[in-house]
């Protein structure tokens, strides 16, 4: 098991939400595949999807509810095992039966049950599995470590352990929890957003207010990582605050800490993500400094991270930087070669474009570790980006040679 | 073993060149890795080169000498083994000691020699491996098809066999012969040119009047494929002409046979290099159809052709059209899913963007095949490719992960 952080912290429950899954046999493996969390009192929301052109049905159905519902949420629902995705008018019908009978369950509208699916593309969901489902799954809620725990498995695909990260602070005479939930180990390259994360918070705050944060938080977490360069076409980031604190983001210092918990929560789902990457062995922290701009830091991160003589390169700790070098060359930033420094770890491997003496054995060495930094300097400019990436192993190919047959 | 064509046919060797090769000890194995193709009459040359900014010793000299030389090649030097890349100015040196001597040894001048190198980056080449050889390399010159079969051996890096292809036509009185050898099975999605391609013929044609040729030949074949997406710092693409037939590109007729012969050849070499391409399993040929211009098409051919998830869908012969689709969405071409085919073999699999009913089992039998047809209509226009591609199975990230170490 490949770990960024020391061992996950306790698990924190922000007010106004309960939790719950149940198995509804869309799954192969009889595994819960269907899961709940409700805000109760209802949430204002803020959400992040996928730039892919091929969007799946939830996606749809999800955005335009958050608009007619003017970003009032009351339940989320979740599936896993089938994507809804190229399915087509009866994907959205599906969908939006799915919806409305969740909402008469809760009393709720339909546009106030925000969908979600993640599986394979291009199958047919049957909406009678879920729905027959509901009330044994309503039944089921409840505000504590148990239903959060249900709700990250249930909505797992080939992930192997449940994402899950949260963060609390003080504000005034009220304390403000952040909970995350995200599930993602392959189709990793989110523009935007990323697979499925949800991220639940009691503060007392508004769609406006809530809208840029979470856009900062991910700019700087879930969008700069990738697995394999697939942007799915069911990335969604949902943003969901109950108001339940009592606490609101009334000056400046508020916000600072609600943004830092919110930037914390993401960071630590992303590298989760990353750590529990299919057939992944080896986790790259990558960074692109001295760019010209941050767009070309990433561009360059981009390059190198999708780069399949790298990504095997690393898999077998082999310190073969000239391929670095090579990804840096063809990214299409207009880089000049005799200005670039690459360092494994802390010995530097390559002077200005050119091979420089260094300690094989040590770089080798250092690649062998379940996580390894890989600094990147142009010689361009001022900025930098830090890229979660990892290897390309025989196991990946072996996980994703046989997903659907 | 897996080829798009019937057996190779018969070398046939334009007039005007000789070949050898000999090992330099630059090879681990002790294989040959030194070969040489002379023109002792000199020949005219067009070239094309990476587009990679990182660029290696030899495209550099090789690029300088062919403007300074006015596009006149008498002998082309190639080794194999050590890219000489990322060398810096002493690698520049070597280079250019080592085509000195070789003009010496052929009493020519040092920008008339074309000098190659494929192998790792970021390894200083050692002149004097290469110069001492030279006697020897020059004494074995021969005008044959073992003379061209040990040229095309030396050239090889991770290639499992050699890669030949020729045609002849007759215009007038005479014969044209176009002779064309070439290397490459890793770090192969060229832009411009490929790896290592040499093209040989002996109508005599001016430079000016065989670089336009030479550039349309290459944008249908070798700029049409793709195995892992990256591009090589050494990739180098030389057409040379001695003339020694006596035919000349007089009239549109024989223009048209020459660029029809010229064709044929490079999308030969393009398809051996193909099927040769490490840990290869399944070649497919990708038609990306109806897009609104031929970049479209490419760009979405490339975005199809570099998807892991795609490719190890491939190699696992998995029908699993919805990942072809997720990367036709993700292209960055403004496509609406609504008005997309995709094809299998014969078979529709995805009408209008959606799911539709086809025979798994054949399909499934059909991507089990060495070779594959997949076909992708974008419904925006009339503008079409072909792209080669291949599967990325555990034999590749095998391959490339313990490359230098």
């Amino acid at each position: 098991m490949i770990s960024l952080r020391r061992s996950p912290e306790k698990v924190r429950l922000p007010l106004g939400f309960s939790f719950s899954a149940v198995p509804a046999g869309i799954k192969v493996s009889g595994m819960p595949d269907l899961a709940l969390a409700e805000a109760a009192e209802g949430a204002t929301a803020a959400a992040l999807f996928t730039q892919n052109r091929v969007v799946a049905a939830p996606v749809e159905v999800g955005r335009a509810g958050l608009l007619s519902s003017r970003y009032r949420v009351r339940a989320v629902l979740v599936n896993s095992g089938n994507a809804n995705c190229a399915t087509g008018r009866v994907g959205i019908q599906a969908c939006q039966q799915i919806c409305r009978e969740t909402a008469t369950a809760l009393g709720a509208s339909a546009n106030e049950i925000f969908p979600s699916s993640t599986g394979i593309i291009g199958v047919p969901l049957s909406p009678e599995k879920i729905t027959v489902q509901l009330p044994k799954l309503i039944a089921a809620r409840s505000a504590n470590q148990r239903g959060v725990l249900a709700f990250a498995h249930a909505i797992m695909t080939t992930d192997t352990r449940a994402k899950i990260a949260s963060a609390r602070f003080r504000a005034g005479a009220g304390n403000v929890t952040m909970l995350g939930i995200a599930k993602g180990a392959g189709m990793i390259h989110p523009q935007l957003a990323t697979m499925l994360v949800y991220l639940f918070t009691d503060v007392e705050a508004s769609a406006t207010e809530l809208r840029p944060l979470l856009r900062a938080a991910c700019d700087s977490s879930l969008n700069c990582m990738s697995i394999d360069g697939d942007t799915s076409t069911n990335d969604t980031v949902l943003l969901l605050a109950s108001g339940a604190s009592g606490v609101r983001l009334k000056d400046a210092g508020s916000r600072k800490k609600f943004a830092g918990a919110l930037n914390a929560v993401c960071q630590s789902l992303a590298e989760q993500i990353i750590s529990d990457g299919e057939g992944v062995q080896h986790v790259i922290c990558l960074f692109v400094e001295q760019a010209s701009s941050r767009e070309e830091a990433l561009l360059v991160a981009r390059t190198i991270a999708h780069s399949m003589l790298v990504k095997t390169a690393w898999a077998g700790a082999d310190p073969n930087w000239g391929r670095i070098l090579a990804a840096v060359g063809r990214s299409g930033a207009p880089v000049d070669p005799s200005r670039v420094q690459i360092y494994i770890g802390k010995q530097k491997v390559c002077r200005n474009g050119v091979a420089c003496p260094f300690n094989e054995r040590q770089a080798h060495h250092i690649l062998g570790q379940p996580v390894c930094d890989i600094r990147v300097q142009l010689g361009r400019g001022r900025y930098a980006v830090r890229f979660l990436t990892t290897d390309l192993t025989a196991e990946y190919v072996r996980i994703n040679a046989d997903y659907s047959t």
